[in-house]
């Protein structure tokens, strides 16, 4: 790799421990009894720390969709034409998929980047193109991505992070499309993980029993080409990944890096934030999970990081959707935290003995 | 039980098939794979059923809090004092209690009703007060309601969802508070489901572990002493339930009579909507279940009732609040399934052969 990744081991932005205390003390004084809160309790006291402050909120959210196609698509391991990724982005800009109805109810910005598709996304004035090639090489065959290719979907999504910064988001969610985009991640993270494809190869948008075992057997003889690579996040990346997934992982590290609070999607974003905890150590503690997609490889994913999604909603469409859902979570464990009364406040008398 | 209870027979309202079946067939043409956004369809096309239309929507909605006090209490079953009940009825009034915030970021109405507290309200003007005693009897030593109480109970809920349908809610939640009350709720259910206590006593507000023993113990010897209800829904909730919980099962009784969606919360709520189910077979088409409370015996009701809750986020407050946490995932799902473009709106390809 050429100097321009060398961000990459910046390390990532500190916690403000004071500002979590502080948050656990006064989630210790509101009127409930203590921990009834569950989940929210943590989740508001995390938000604290990263946000410095007693009392944190989620106002401003920025969502980015990063898009890609895959060579590996030849190999036939998805049910869906490469052509719906360039119809997909289309349909992001004009606001018809899902995530562009979630991010219009939750009053997020919503970014979709084209990093490089096989088919002309038609009349999509809105999306940010950057065209990196038409599509990934095929995994199976080659490298998914030269050096130089990788570098740069790293930098889009750093860009994008930063982007996010300066217009004041106080949370970011990275989104994907990218048909084949399921192989590419299980290969990925066999790769980083060092475990066979059966593991984390599954039915994506909807393979069936053999078609599962098709796609497992290409990702197989893929990581026996790259083997090179095991165990080696940024090598596997490159030989394995995708734009797309490049994306979110520079995305995500440098979120991290500048302190911007990520809420995860499902299975290819947290094959990315897999590749961003390996890049960059401690990035993790920026991280929340949004939901346990129905992908099966997912759970192992989850159980790799040490993650604990907050929705089990059996989701499994990608686009950022997942997390999408989970936003009403965390801005209602904020404002929990800010607006419930103290047992001082409200007179209410606290536990016997 | 005299006649004012008959109305407890008359059948749940039917559900709109046709509206059903034209949402399943909506989801099907919606730009994702088949099935992708998991349970999101499943509960927007029960709403569809539920309202008689292809595309639901939420947007009024009613939580109602029913609170009373329980006799039990002097058996020493609880952490907290009985005058806890009354202030947390004044800290629901004042909006310093979770459900008050929560009521007030989701738009929804909240009503709080008084059925009988050991303690008066402190400045309690906005309560509505119904007054059946100053509690329960202790249902350790005998019945914990009159039949008279019990049939008022029913009544008041049967009110407060004629209300809420009155003023226009499309969505139901039950909450409730009164101190005691996860031992009354384990008693009644363990009644009806004719199972030991040790299943579903479990720490409340925060027991430890000689505590729960002596719980499981005191509602053990309730469950001899009335060992003549056991089956019986209606007498077990007179004899081991309480006012804000027979509340709650009139309310949803009625809501699923006069077609009115519930929103189930935790364990209380789920005893309450055992009763109901039990009471008026085929109410269960009207109910969805928020959340998974931390509370173990949940999940043994949860699992009585076939239920499947939407969140598992490890609450355990009582209130309504972790129903109140589910609304933005029934809002979302049903602003998915109107808001999506379908497949011949957005010129996206469906799947290969």
């Amino acid at each position: 790799m050429t100097e321009d990744c060398d961000w990459l081991q910046v390390p990532p932005a500190p916690l403000d421990a004071d500002a979590g205390r502080a948050a656990a003390e006064r989630q210790g004084q509101l009127t409930k009894p203590p921990g009834a809160l569950g989940r929210l309790e943590g989740v508001a006291e995390r938000l604290a720390a990263m946000q410095g402050r007693t009392c944190p909120a989620i106002e401003r959210i920025q969502i980015a969709v990063f898009a890609g196609d895959h060579g590996v698509v030849e190999e036939g391991i998805s049910r869906f034409p490469q052509s719906v990724t360039a119809q997909m982005l289309a349909n992001f800009a004009s606001g018809g998929a899902a995530i562009a109805v979630l991010a219009g109810e939750l009053g997020a910005e919503l970014e979709v980047i084209n990093l490089g598709t096989a088919h002309a996304v038609p009349g999509a004035a809105s999306i940010r193109e950057v065209a990196l090639g038409p599509g990934t090489a095929n995994l199976a065959r080659e490298a998914a991505m030269t050096p130089g290719q990788l570098e740069q979907a790293l930098n889009v999504g750093r860009q994008c992070a930063e982007r996010a910064r300066r217009g004041g988001a106080q949370l970011f969610i990275g989104g994907e499309m990218g048909i084949g985009n399921t192989t590419a991640a299980a290969a990925l993270a066999c790769s980083i993980l060092e475990r066979p494809a059966v593991e984390l190869a599954g039915p994506g948008t909807g393979l069936d029993a053999p078609g599962v075992q098709h796609k497992a057997a290409v990702i197989e003889h893929a990581l026996a080409l790259h083997a090179g690579v095991r165990g080696d996040a940024l090598g596997s990346l490159g030989a394995l990944g995708g734009f797309e997934i490049a994306g979110l992982a520079g995305s995500y590290i440098a979120a991290a890096q500048i302190g911007l609070p990520v809420l995860v999607d499902g299975f290819i974003s947290t094959a990315a934030a897999l590749v961003a905890t390996r890049l960059c150590p401690g990035a993790e503690q920026w991280f929340f999970y949004g939901h346990a997609s129905a992908e099966p490889g997912h759970a192992r994913l989850l159980e790799a990081l040490a993650a604990e999604p907050l929705l089990g909603l059996e989701m499994r469409l990608g686009e950022g959707s997942g997390a999408a859902m989970a936003v009403p979570l965390l801005r209602l464990a904020c404002q929990l935290h800010a607006g419930m009364a103290t047992f001082a406040e409200a007179g209410v008398s606290g536990e016997v003995g």
